[in-house]
């Protein structure tokens, strides 16, 4: 029987440039101790305090159907937290609360594009942002940023692709780059949305990872908060990625056809979910300072190593729990290097190329393992780079 | 912001016969006694044994990403129970986990169609069928199934507008009528799917809910397996409604896409869901039939009432937690009817428009209060409609 063609062209077929990963865990499987570098998933997970929240939350009965959009004091208190870390006014209007950020990237490109529009990205991008576009039957554009700029996208590159698309989607802090979207940047980015008259999409998870600099979200320029869709997800500020919980926020009639979506998707979020939400965001900003804690520290020792040669090149990480090392000094390709990196070192990092082609050349390491561990990886990491840059 | 054509026309406007709903939630909102008989959320929640094991899952450690196309545990589980109940074989790959039946359908419907494809459905249908399929960009076209036959559809209906259809959609046992299709309907349905090449998506949650006849999964059908997309979840059979889990059966290559189309939508279920659902599944039928028995209980009491005078006729209820009751002799609309009923006696139920045209003049009653109450409700209805017909 015949699929659609959306569903079979998904991911736009040819190597994703996830072998590596791949790899690892057959190696893990078969007992191999592997130093894990690969995706963004804490090492220690959701707090027992949240756990013990969803717990009560359950026994107490909210195990029935929930408001699809949200339960009303969720998405009061998401409306509260928003409005109080941009000054932007936000109503429980402007809240849609979803299953996860990824869900949101979908629901907002739905609501941004039909059928055969085009919706622009910034290479190096999340894995699934192509596929996302392609899932709601619109057309992925790449927009390349460069090493050499260390990752902060031109306005005038998107510009040049801009006629006719129809939304623009951003991540600051950045994955897999660990970039910092600069107010030069985010001004620039606004006025191509505006002078184009595209939907921003910002998906901003990783907003309480911030190293260096300022977050900016994209919403608090002027004129955009008409035209933006925020995705924000409790996966990375509150260790939740199981949990699937996270929002769009957006003008009140986007959230409201978007809400009527999610009754046609997902048909809402558990209500137990939705109260360990309620909770953990009730912890405060110490609470999550906490939970990024580890990350800032192990960038800080990352960098340090890296610091100390001149073969490998730390773009700067100035947010997210990633930092991506540029070997071209080596003369490999990112994936021949985490390849053999994996194979020589037991050590698993993802390749550049897993990200798009302008991080080629590049390994992202996640800063997901305990600090002793991450500097023996890392020792492993320059000692082979610079083996490599001898012998080149 | 102009938002995409797909979002905007998504429930198709007008009035969605919800008015009845909204107007009892208000007034239980000002503090009015109602006896809600509208939607199919069970009176006795989720049992504590399951939330048990969510919380034990959750607490050793499955709050993670999990696997985005379902655990491995549970979808061996899941494919024994469709085996064992249906004789087909069933392979882990042709399960996929998603969170709930309404995540399924969409799914379901985005890999049956493309842009523009007509996807038919059964009236009357459930509320979200046709939004489900305006938001993958098809065109919904219902087929009415008769009241004079029970509501079972008739194949010949079906074919008649089958020409450049790519899918069908029907629910058996049925939300709203009550009905289960019979071996005949169902060997007719399979007839059209084939003659004309349709994928057959066939929502089975119902499916523990059994009062007379046989359930027929569509898969069982010589040469349907290969077209057909079976729903199936955890809400009714385990009273887990505000969970979110569920699953699509298929044949492996859809599957297999479906899961890739999971990664960009959803990216999995929570892991402690899983493992909760796993636990459920393990209690065996008679945890099943404990949940289901209530609803039998109440749909004899019902039956037992409306045999007892001649003005409301009530459709066979074979299965799900409903009773249809035909209140045409009234000379009212299900949707005056309803209001009336609310109004005077502060019993809410769903008007048959709420489920399109064909059970225009019925009023569904769900089966989800408790017995004493349920029966005073019914003894409300009838009298109302006998003081209504003889008036007429």
């Amino acid at each position: 029987m015949a699929l659609s063609k959306r569903i079979t062209g998904l991911t736009g077929g040819g190597s994703d440039g996830w072998d590596v990963y791949y790899r690892a865990k057959d190696m893990q499987a078969q007992g191999v101790d592997i130093a894990m570098l690969t995706i963004g998933e804490h090492d220690v997970g959701t707090d027992i305090s949240i756990l013990d929240a969803m717990y009560g939350a359950a026994k107490a009965g909210h195990v029935g159907y929930s408001m699809f959009t949200g339960n009303t004091n969720l998405r009061e208190r998401v409306a509260g937290r928003v409005a109080a870390r941009t000054g932007v006014q936000t109503k429980p209007e402007n809240v849609l609360i979803v299953p996860g950020g990824q869900a949101g990237l979908f629901a907002a490109h739905h609501a941004a594009c039909d059928e055969g529009y085009t919706a622009l990205f910034i290479d190096p991008y999340y894995a699934t942002y192509p596929g996302t576009i392609r899932g709601v039957g619109a057309r992925p554009l790449a927009v390349q940023a460069r090493a050499e700029q260390d990752f902060q996208p031109d306005p005038a590159d998107i510009a040049a692709v801009a006629d006719g698309a129809k939304s623009l989607l951003i991540n600051s802090p950045n994955n897999p780059t660990g970039a910092v979207y600069s107010l030069e940047t985010m001004e620039g980015i606004a006025g191509v949305c505006q002078d184009h008259d595209l939907w921003l999409i910002s998906d901003e998870v990783y907003d309480t990872q911030l190293w260096e600099g300022e977050h900016i979200s994209a919403r608090t320029l002027p004129g955009m908060a008409e035209r933006t869709l925020v995705i924000g997800s409790l996966s990375k500020s509150h260790a939740m990625t199981g949990s699937r919980i996270g929002w769009i926020i957006g003008p009140e009639e986007a959230i409201f056809h978007i809400g009527n979506l999610a009754t046609h998707t997902t048909y809402g979020v558990a209500g137990f979910v939705q109260e360990a939400a309620y909770f953990a965001l009730d912890q405060g900003e110490a609470f999550e300072a906490q939970i990024a804690e580890p990350f800032r520290r192990r960038r800080d020792l990352v960098l340090a190593q890296v610091a100390g040669q001149n073969v490998v090149r730390a773009v700067p990480a100035q947010g997210a729990m990633y930092v991506m090392l540029d070997i071209r000094a080596t003369g490999l390709s990112g994936e021949d290097f985490a390849l053999q990196l994996l194979d020589q070192h037991h050590v698993a990092v993802m390749p550049g190329e897993s990200f798009g082609e302008a991080a080629a050349g590049h390994v992202r390491v996640a800063l997901t393992v305990a600090d002793e561990r991450l500097e023996e990886a890392i020792t492993h990491l320059i000692d082979m780079a610079q083996g490599l840059a001898q012998a080149a």
